[in-house]
């Protein structure tokens, strides 16, 4: 069986990264999205938050689970018993952090392949920093994120 | 009435920011350069500051204003009435930002459009940033801002 | 009076040409779409065919005025009055290109600026060239092209 | 059962791309490697030739298989009942031009994904004309091309 | 006498840098490594432990010279008499920003010329960073950087 | 004693090349300028006139030599005694073909290093193509060439 983990911050999960979850989840057998969780930073919601959020917006994909991992991707892989990364691609920049990224989990383990997905162009322009943005100068966000997550944001956003 | 808008954070103006503003005078009846109010960083000039030294240096271009505001930007142009955003454009990494950054607002409000002028490759080595680098260290900064602005760099770091 | 030029070679003209023609007409007061006339390329269609199809799809824009010129750009602005040259990017190698093209004209003749539209994301992948490609392989062109282009280019194929 | 296509000129195969087709191999149930047949190029090496010497470099991958096509790759798929393209990256330039490409068949098939390996960095530098430039030069041909393929194109020369 | 400097931040040295070191102390008559003094960036290792690493790594070639500035590159290299800066290319993001620092320093000193060397492809996704992310997390960081740097970095963790 | 070679078409030389030259003969004791014997281009001029020009325009420069090679680039180095290839980088565009050559011939040859100058800004829009395109349609040739060269493109197109 090939499983897949596609991992990411998902603070909070948009229209982008719901697009790339669809289109992977057609191509592998099961796919796990893996919100890592990362001390150095400060998150907009909890990780508990963003699994959630990211298990309302996939609840009809069949083969899709959502997890969270901290650490090494590379090791995290091992204890799921998968051997592929998943990775969405916007633009150029994307892909020099990426490649870097891909080279050096190669170096840390020759088994583990990374496979990129082109992110749908409708979809070129967003991020969770920007859907962020948006939302504090309150924006519009139809279209940016799934409707689900809109309330997830109003409701931080009041507090 | 052809009204153009040119946002950024001028903190502080600089000679290519300047070469920007000319040129753009030239294509659009009016041209109004906008000091983007940003809580979230620590300018080394505050908004007054900044908005009176780029008065000082287009005091002889009659059709550019100087204004500053905060919030999202498709909502100052409406206010002005403006249906134009100018950005100047130095380098590949520019582009896929201000790339997205025009269509996350074409997306906010379809009747808006995002122009773009090339930075005269004699300032394409510019940025604010690059300015007050060289300024802590006391280097040469006749050719990268207005003279006047040398003057009120000076004045903030014997602070 | 605002008039800009929109040179290319439209062989045959894009949705993507299009959308930069209507938008570009918005901002300026008259928008002049420019053939070029270059002997030293084999193009599908010829000039007053470009021409031709160019004047059917912009025949509602009251602003906009379809010519062709050979020789320098820069000498073909002149004759017209002009000093706007339009130009529209999609990714970053057009980027590259169209800076250094922007570089030459303004080395030329100072006076002349280049602005840039960015095309709509929707028509980030389409061009002259892979229309074409389509085309010769029988492909759909609804959305790439506008529809009276199509019939041109299935007369021309059945040639 | 998931079939992937990856297709190309390979004219020769490099290392490189038997780099992409041992790490798609393990991806996939059954990858087909594809020659594209395309009339308007002048290659090296016949048709029969390049898929003979991907035979050749293939025989021990038990899920691979090698083919040809003509005419549009998105017909090429359905023909073979797959829905899935492999391509690899190695640079930037690459990377916007398959981007288009991917673009391009999203739009005339939206079943159809494009999913990209990044070339082992130890091939980044190596492409099929420059494989032949060197080889037309006398130089030295290991670790660019499989063994058998130094033989093939060896053979051509002398011609 | 032709006098280098390769100037860097090298927090630590990595297999990377080592191999920029060797290469272009072949090209010089003599190296100078200077570790860069940002007192507004909290590095893992003091300057002294940076500069002793070097030194631990560079000890057999004899060419090369370790040492530490703070302040102005350009008044750095006319303390010791150098007019050539040595900096190491990976990647197209690299670039740019190298593009614009060479830029600046030839516009405050006209008579320094900025020479790059490509990382061996080997290297390319090295980066001093990514070495501290892969030894928090307790990855294998042999191929990363020199043996002695791996002590250095156990014995920093440790604490 | 330090040989470097910077190898090109110089078809014809611009004052981008000419810039390049007298930077790198700064930096080593001798640089030969090769002019690439390539059969399969058809150039403006022939090898004995570029190589002509090129010693027109440096012949108040000591140390540089004018020489012209065909075949493997790795090759004449070895034949004149050099380890050191020099080449002029003005776009992201050229950085990566320059990186593709660097690695290719670092294969071919482990000993030779190629070295990386930034084309001065003031260049970064100027090509060989270029000079000639504008040349073609009448364009005015001066700070693009050196005026010598402007006198052999002219004796060239009154043919």
């Amino acid at each position: 069986m090939n499983i897949a983990v596609y991992p990411g911050s998902f603070d909070p999960v948009t229209n982008g990264h719901l697009d790339v979850i669809k289109r992977a989840a057609k191509v592998f057998d099961k796919l796990i999205v893996a919100v890592l969780i990362n001390p150095s930073k400060t998150p907009m919601f909890s990780v508990e938050e963003r699994v959630e959020m990211l298990r309302e917006v996939t609840f009809d994909i069949e083969n899709v689970e959502i997890d969270c991992f901290s650490g090494l991707l590379i090791e995290y892989l091992e204890k799921v018993n998968s051997k592929i990364i998943v990775k969405g691609l916007r633009m150029v920049s994307d892909f020099e952090y990426e490649f870097q990224m891909a080279l050096i989990n190669k170096k840390l383990n020759p088994e583990v392949e990374t496979i990129f997905f082109m992110t749908s162009n409708k979809y070129g322009y967003l991020s969770s920093s920007i859907v962020k943005e948006v939302a504090s100068f309150g924006g519009c966000l139809s279209d940016l994120v799934p409707d689900s997550v809109i309330k997830h944001i109003f409701k931080k956003l009041k507090k």
